[in-house]
C-alpha cells in the first residue's frame, strides 16, 4: 500500500525543503510519497527556538495538517524537534497519524540504549524539551543535556566547526554523563549523525530520520491494524459544527 | 503600591466579562486595579475544550499579552485551566509576570491539603490537565480526576442541577479517592466552591478566584524584591531585531 | 532490501507456529520474509506463565537466537509477552535487531493513547509485567491490569468465552480505569483485537502484531542508519574468546 | 482587612528578631501587623542545624502557635528551613494558617523558574531538606544543593566573606548544574540575594521573606475564600478534651 | 554476642509494656535482652493519632533514646508507626542504631511481596504514613491504605469486632487493590497478624515484630561489621559542647 | 532454631567456595549452617559479567534452589550481585527463602545512610545494576556508580591496586557525589569494606556479608512468625503435574 507523507518545516522559510525532501526520497520505502513543506513565505520566524516563535505559527500549523488530510496524506510530521502542536494536530486528524521529532527519536532510542543524552543548540531549549522527555515517559533514561552554544541557522554555516563541537559534546556525553544514546535535538542539525556514530560506537538518531521512518511505521499499524491515535479522550475531535460555524482552518 | 491586572478570557466570546470583573472588584486588595478582556468577537472558539480551539486563539493570546505590558500592567491571567501559552507569555513579558488558573490553584490546594481531587467538565479535558498536573509537579498529590459530564457552557445554564453534579463529584472524590482538598477544573465552575466547601468541609478551590490571588502575589513579589520569570532559560526573551523583523505581535 | 525476521514461540509446543506464519504473511511488507519456529519438542513447558518455565528455557532461546543472526536474520522476535531474555539475547547480537511483545506494544500504545490498560490472562503475571511497564518507561501512562482469569491455553480454546471475558474487561477498562487504549497482554491473546477495537472504539495493541512491525522498523532504521542496540554499555557482546571456551551456544 | 502575623525564630536567642521585625516591617502590605518572637532565652538551642535541636525545641514552637492562634494571629511562619512542626502547626490550629521557608521559596521558585539550586551552609543539612523538597513536589525540578559550607552563625560575621562563597556556589550552580533559580536555604542567609541576583540575573529567593509573603497571601485566601488547611486528614485537630485532659500546651 | 534491645513505647501510659516484653521475650534471639519503657506516666498523650501529640512527646522520646545509648542498649526502637523522631535519634546515638515499625515493616514486606497494602486505624494518619512510605523508597509498591475506622485503643477491646473488620479490609486490599502482602499500621494492633495471614495466605506484618526482628539484625550487622548509621551528613551527630552548654538531654 | 543456609556461587568455578565458606563460618550466628557450592565444573562462565553468562546458568541455579529447599535449607542466597533469577527461585520454593547480594545490600544501605554510591566493575555493569536499583525502590537514594574499570577476576589479584582504585572511586562518591553510604557492587570485591569504612568514615556494605546476614534475618521471620515470600501472585509456585510431567528440574 502506498504510504503518503507530508513534511512540514514550521517555519516560513522554505531553505531546508529541498535538501529534506532529497533526503527522505533517499532512505524511503518503496511505496512511500513524500512531500516537504514550509509556511507561507514572508515576515515570520525562520526557527522556532522561542516558544513564542512556535505559537505565532501554530495555527498555519494546524490549517497545513487539516489541509494534509484532506488531501489524502496518509501521516504528517511536525519537524521541529520541541514537537509543537502536536495534541492539536492529533486532534482534527480523523485517520491520519501525525508525529514529530522528540517523540520519534526518543522512541528510538530508548528501544536502542538506555542511557540518553541530547544535543541542543542552546541551553535556552533544555526546560521545554525536558518537559516532553518526561511526558514521553523518558526521563529515567536521561542521561543529559549537552548544549553546543549555537542556534538553529549556526548549524550549517560551518560544517567543521559544527562537527567539531558536536564531537567534543558527545565525547562528553558518553564518557562523563554515562550515555549510551545520544539524540541530535534539532532537525536542523542533519547531516551529522553517521560521522558522530562511527567515531563514538554509540547509535546517534538524527532529529529528521527518525520522525520519517516512524511515520511510515504508524502509517503501516494503522493501514493494516487499524490502529492510530485515539479519540476517545485527548485526542478527540471536535465537534465538525463548531469548526464550521466558527471557520478555523 | 498599585497592582494592575489583566485578566483575559481567552475565547471570542465577552459572555462572562461583566461577571468576573464584578467578582473579581469585590475581592481584590486595595491597591488592584483590574481589568477583564476577551479576544475579538465574531466567529471563533466560546470555549477551549478543544487543544485545536486553544491553538487557533494562542497568537490572538499572546499579542494581548504583549500589548498588556505595552499598557502597564503588573500582571496579566491567561484564563483556562489548560493554561494555554503560559511558556510563551512568559518568554515575551519582560517585567509583567504571567498566572493562569492551573498553575495558581494546585500551588494553593498542595499548601492547604494532601491529596487533590479536580473537577473537571469531561473526561476529554482530562489527558492534557494531568500533564500539567505532572508538569507542576503535583502528580504524588493527585487523588483523582472526577468528570461531571457537562460542557463549558453548561455549568451556568441551571445551577441547580450543575450543583447536583458537582456535589456528587465532591463526595466521591473525598469518600471513595481520598480527596482532602478540591479544585474546580474550569474557569466557568465558577459560584460553586463556597457551597460544596462548606457541606464537605475541605477546602474548594475556584479556578478564576486562585489565580486573580495568585497574581496580586506574584506581583507583590516582583514590586519589592525583584522575582519575576527568569530569564535565563525556558523564559527567555526573544531578541527584539527579530520580533520587529518578522512584525510578530 | 529485503528484511528477515525469525520469530520465536519460546516455549516447546510448534501448536501456534503455523498460524503465526500465516498471519505474519499475511500482514509483512513486501520485502520481508518471515520464519517462525518453536523450541525442541519434547518434555517441556508449552507456556511461560510461570518466570521458572520462562529460565528453563533461556538458554535455548538464547541458542536459537544466536543462530539466528548466524543464519543471516536481520531481526529477532521473542514471542513471550514478558519480553524474556531480552538482555541477553541483544548481547549476544552483534548486528542483528531483537525485540519482544510487551516493548514494541507499550511504545505504540503511549503513541497512540495517554492511558493503557493491558489485559492479562492472570493476576499471577502482572508483578513481571509491571516491572517491564516500569522499565520501559511507561509506569505514568498505566491505567490499569485487568485480569481474565484465564491460562494461556485457554484462550484459544472456545472463542466465544473468551471474546465475553475480554470485552468486559475492556469495557471496564475503558470505563472504570480511564484507559483509552489497550494492550492484549499475552502473543496467544491473538484474533480478537479489531473486534474489541472496533466495538469500543480505542486502538487494541495485539501483542504478536505489534513485535513484529516494530522488527520491520527496527531493521529498516538499522539497514539504512546503522542504528542498532548500543553495544557500549548493557548490550555489549561477551568476548568471542570467553564464549569459544565455554562453549556457550 | 487586618493580617495579623507571626514569625517565630524557632531558637533560643533573640539575636535576629529586630533586625527581622524591621525588615518585615519595611516590606509588609499596609494593613499587615507583625510581630518576631523567639523563644524562651536561657540555654537552649541558638541554631538548628541538627534535627535533635528542632525535636527539642518543638513542643515549644507548637506552644507559642497555639498561643498565637488565641491571641488572634491569622498566620504564624516557622522560621527555619527546615520547616520543623509544620504539619503538628496545622493539626492545633483551627483557623490559623502556618507556613514556613522551604514551602514558601519552593513554590516561589517553581513558579519563577524551572531549574532550582539551593544554597546551605553545610551538606550535613541537605538529606533533611532533600526530605522536604521531594514531600513538596520539587524533585524533578532540583538542579542541585550547594554548600557554602558555613554554619547558621557565620552568615552574617563578615559580609564579604558570605557574599563571596555565596557568589561562587551561586554561580557555579548557574553554570555547571543548570539552575535558573535559585533559594538561600536559611533565614539567617539574608541580605544577600538582591545582590547576587542582579549579578547572576536569575531571582534569588530569600528565605524570609518568601514565606513572610506567602503568609500574606495565605491569610488573604483564607479571610476572602475561607480556604485554610484541610481539617479533613492530615491536618485534622485532636479532640479538645484529649488536649485538656492532657494538659498538652 | 550479647544483643541489648530497648523498646519504647512513647506514651505516658504502661498500659502495653507487660504484653510486649512477654512478647518479646517469647520470640526473642538467645542472646537478646530486652526491656520495655513507655514514657513518664502523668496527664500526657496515651496514644499518637495527632502529630502533636508525638511532637510533644518527643523530648522525653529522645532523652530517653539518648539514656539508652549510655546505659548500653545496642538498639532502641521507637515503637509507634509513624516512626517519630527517627532522624533526631540516628543524630544523638553514636553507635547504637534505632528503627522504627514502618521503616522496618516495609523493608520486610518489599522483600516478600510486590504491592504492598496498609491497614490503618483511621484515614487521618495516611498522609504522615504515606509521607513515610515515599520516604523509604516503597511509593510503587503500594496498593492501598485501608482503614478500619478505629482508633489506637480500640483495637485491643473487642477482639473479634477487630478481627472482623480487619478481615474485610485484608480481603478488600487483596481482592479489589491487588495487594499480596499487608502490614499492620499501628503496633497496637497486635495479637492479629497470624490469623489473617492464614486465612488470606499472604504474608501479614505485624508492626512491633518486625522492627524488634529488624534491630536484631541491625546489631548484629554493627557487631559484626561496623555497619552502623552513616555519620557523615543526615545523622550527624551535633557537638558535645553544644550538647552540654545547652544542657540539652 | 537451626537456620541451614546454602550459599550458591552461580559460576562454573569453586575458586572462591572455601574462602566464602570459611568467612561466613567466622560471622555466622550460633545456630546457623552455611554451605556454599557453585555450578558444575567445566566449560562454562567463571564470572557473570554478561547477562547471557548469566542465562545460560540460570537453569542449574534453579535447579540447585530446587535441590537446596528438598535438601533442608532454610536459605538460598544467590551470589552475584545482578541477583539473577530472584523471581523464578522465589517461585519454586515452597518455604525456602531466597535473596540475593543487590537486594540486601541496598535494604541495608537504605536503612544506615541517605545517598548510596555502588562501586562496580566496569560500566557494563551499570545499566543490570540500575534496573535492579529501581525495582527495589531505592531510585531517589542513588548517589552515583563508581566504576574501577575491573573485571571480577581483577579484584583479588593485587589487592593493593584494587585498594587503590577502590579508595579514589569511593572518595569521589562521597566528595563528589554526594554519598553517605557506599556499596561494593560485586560479591568478589570482598576483602576491602573494612578498610575503606574505616578511611573514609562512612559504612561500606559487603556484597556478600550483606546478603548472608538477610538470609539468616529473613529465615528468623519465616521460622518465628511465617513471613515468607508471597505466593499469591509474582511468586506463586508453579504446578506440581506440569513442573513434573515436564521435568524441569
Amino acid at each position: 500500500m502506498e504510504k503518503r507523507i507530508l513534511w512540514i518545516n514550521p517555519v516560513t522559510t522554505d531553505l531546508f525543503n529541498t535538501i529534506f525532501k532529497s533526503e527522505f526520497d533517499r532512505i524511503k520505502q518503496a511505496g512511500t510519497i513524500v512531500d516537504v513543506v514550509s509556511l507561507t513565505p514572508g515576515p515570520g520566524p525562520t526557527h522556532l527556538e522561542y516558544n513564542c516563535y512556535e505559537v505565532m505559527l501554530m495555527p498555519e500549523i494546524l490549517r497545513v495538517i487539516k489541509k494534509a488530510e484532506e488531501d489524502g496524506y496518509d501521516a504528517a510530521i511536525i519537524g521541529c524537534f520541541y514537537d509543537p502542536v502536536l495534541r492539536a494536530a492529533r486532534e482534527i486528524s480523523k485517520k491520519m497519524v501525525v508525529t514529530a521529532p522528540a517523540e520519534a527519536s526518543l522512541h528510538i532510542a530508548a528501544t536502542l540504549g538506555e542511557s540518553i543524552s541530547i544535543i541542543v543548540g542552546r541551553r535556552k531549549w533544555i526546560p521545554e524539551m525536558r518537559e516532553n522527555v518526561h511526558k514521553y515517559g523518558f526521563a529515567d533514561k536521561l542521561a543529559s543535556f549537552k548544549s553546543l552554544d549555537m542556534g538553529v541557522h549556526d548549524f550549517q554555516k560551518d560544517h567543521q566547526v559544527t562537527m567539531q563541537r558536536m564531537r567534543e559534546a558527545a565525547r562528553e556525553a558518553v564518557e562523563k554523563d554515562g550515555a549510551n544514546v545520544l539524540v541530535l535535538g534539532c532537525t536542523i542539525e542533519f547531516g551529522f549523525y553517521r560521522e558522530i556514530q562511527e567515531e563514538l560506537g554509540v547509535p546517534v538518531i538524527d532529529a529528521s530520520l527518525a520522525p520519517f521512518k516512524y511515520a511510515e511505521f504508524l502509517i503501516e499499524l494503522n493501514q493494516k491494524f487499524g490502529w492510530s491515535h485515539s479519540k476517545l479522550d485527548g485526542y478527540q475531535s471536535p465537534p465538525d459544527d463548531e469548526v464550521a460555524c466558527w471557520k478555523l482552518f
